[in-house]
């Protein structure tokens, strides 16, 4: 498996195109986004969990149903999201993919994402999709990637190429997401195209398992959005044997799928609304994975642990206390934490209780971008890795102005 | 009933005194303070459910099992916690006030509150507490409370004075915290003396239901602490026939211990690090009193919502995702929404939908120090109310900062 360019375009027979419509008043920024195959697609998707949930979401479940798209249509600026006609709306954007695409408007996933009680406006969408076919293309991966974001600093796209059966395959992903992130059971806005064929049962088994160890370890803010989606069509053109079972061409694609899913995550929490770090915290040595997971989830969820690696300040207690607080069930004087970057590495915590260390070498450890929370918990067999990323003055400040 | 001055000491037969003894190195800043009690009192206590627990918690369950204490003695700057020596070092903080103060070791409450994880030496605390004892007054109720505080910037204490059978009763507390504060099952430092006679058993049936509407409710930055306490000593020196079980003298002491707890939250919320704004989330309409609690909470919890509180932004969707992934079982449909303070009120969403509001109106209701989230969910019975700050550029400032 090698990382390869064209983010959502990578795999064969996708194009994409990203352009400004005029939902958001500035015209530089680019608000509606469209992918499309060649052909019918086999598709799955998760969604949030949150009880309020965005008008797309319930458009979406009954698309997906059978199990085929063909095209995905996504805005920013609003998220369509507690506004009375919220639903017909999302059924007019699929109508409009229809009417100037030519796609069945069934064969079509949406998404918005923005601001939340903002009635979303399909005059400048109908005026902009014309555009927006004729502007497809399989170099559109950048455009449709700004396309999709709001808060986001910088775009989010990976692609991977790899074989199933000796065959050449594909599969190449577009995310956003920033701010109002800690999935659930699904995440932010993600969109993921594959060449390989593959049966929507295959497809949606191997995304439902996958999103747990990716997008569900991820939290910039504690906040599970409304909108969060993950949506993947993979339209077969690969031409590899269909994979319909388990075995080792399914387990080639979830290789492949989750290599773009953690790439895609780690991208996520790195741009977290007003971060300057990646945090990664690995849980080893837990007598059962869920242990592990709620452990790693915790310790990368803790505001005051965000705070102190932004003050680049190894107040090591502040990890201690996010697990002993997160339900999971451990032994606090089994506990070892250490510190890890590019810099070196520096043991905090040995059994529950503080260790000498050099504050000199933790400060060199803590002021890069990128730190590993490394916390063994006991001798279980059980790990689990979660993302996220530090509170900054900029979080607060971007979500203090947000609306107005 | 009636406030009254007096604090920690407006209870009759109380005596409380604070100082710097040079746990923290700022010669300006009480750190050790102690309150005592002329005769013993039945005590009650509920502590953090973080399972990495301060050492004075483990020594305070040892000695309140018999319902019984005379003083409390409490250090801040450093937590002694994830220390291999604290217990001992608590247990010997308890013995240098039997030293000292010829109060059985046996009989104090012991508590720390600062750094996690940093040795705590005795050597200040033993050469501090004679002067400590020679200091103890019935004015001494600011001093206690001003050793006590870490991050906090204003003094939390409340007294009240009530009657129980005609006999005039009085409860006073003080309490600090600031930061990691999410209290879950018990809270932060809360310490209330009353000189109602009521037995232990009582006392802790009191305490324990009452913290469910009032510390539980509360929450700075979803950080529950590992040193938590809340401890209630009753010297039965006001007279009133000893309270034993429910009934009319029981409802009175209730109503009495819920103002003061109440009092002490609100002043915690507005007092949360780098917090501008009291925030209180009133639930109404809701099936059950847990939905209510668990959609309260989640509001007052939401990083978005408190930076939109602080940016004074009515950016309400953020209020409705919050109740959303809370857990609570809830019809986003049947959601109404307000936001109210000392300017007015304005409703922005009404089920679950937004209204069209002056915007102009909602600045002013959102410019004031104290904002009411008023959300009614249905027509259930159950209310609650939770109480927490907005999220500021000086909370990440505090926390990026505090070890070093």
């Amino acid at each position: 498996m090698k990382e390869i360019n064209g983010g959502i375009c990578a795999a064969k027979g996708f194009k994409a195109a990203g352009a400004h419509c005029g939902i958001r008043k500035n015209p530089g920024k680019k608000d509606l986004s469209l992918i499309v195959s060649e052909v019918p697609c086999t598709a799955a998707a998760v969604y949030t969990t949150n009880l309020v949930k965005g008008a797309p979401i319930i458009v979406d479940k009954e698309h997906l149903k059978n199990g085929v798209a063909q095209a995905i249509i996504c805005n920013s600026g609003i998220a369509n999201t507690c506004n009375a006609n919220g639903v017909e709306v999302a059924n007019a954007m699929a109508d409009l993919v229809e009417k100037y695409a030519g796609i069945k408007a069934d064969d079509v996933v949406v998404a918005s994402t923005g601001v939340i009680g903002e009635p979303l406006n399909l005059e400048p969408i109908e005026a902009g999709l014309p555009g927006l076919v004729k502007a497809l293309s399989e170099d559109g991966s950048l455009d449709a990637c700004h396309g999709i974001m709001t808060t986001d600093t910088v775009e989010k796209q990976v692609a991977v190429e790899f074989e199933i059966g000796g065959v050449p395959c594909r599969i190449g992903g577009i995310a956003k997401g920033s701010g109002m992130i800690h999935p659930n059971m699904a995440t932010m806005l993600v969109f993921i195209t594959s060449d390989v064929k593959i049966s929507s049962a295959m497809l949606q088994k191997a995304l439902s398992a996958d999103i747990k160890n990716t997008f569900n370890m991820l939290s910039v803010d504690g906040d599970t959005s409304t909108n969060d989606t993950v949506a993947v069509l993979a339209n077969g053109l690969a031409g590899n044997a269909e994979i319909t079972e388990d075995g080792e061409d399914f387990a080639e694609f979830m290789k492949a799928l989750n290599s773009v899913n953690v790439a895609l995550s780690r991208k996520i929490a790195a741009d977290g609304e007003g971060a300057t770090k990646l945090l990664e915290c690995k849980v080893s040595g837990a007598a059962s994975e869920e242990i592990a997971k709620v452990s790693a989830k915790s310790v990368i969820t803790s505001s005051l642990v965000k705070s102190a690696f932004f003050g680049e300040d190894a107040n090591w207690g502040r990890v201690l206390c996010a697990l002993g607080y997160s339900g999971a069930d451990l032994d606090p004087d089994t506990i070892d934490l250490t510190f890890s970057s590019a810099a070196g590495s520096v043991l905090v915590c040995k059994n529950g209780a503080g260790v000498e260390f050099s504050e000199e070498l933790a400060a060199k450890v803590l002021h890069e971008d990128e730190i590993l929370i490394d916390v063994s918990v006991g001798d279980g067999p059980f790990t689990a890795t979660a993302w996220g990323c530090d509170l900054t003055y900029e979080y607060v400040k971007i979500n203090g102005e947000y609306r107005t």
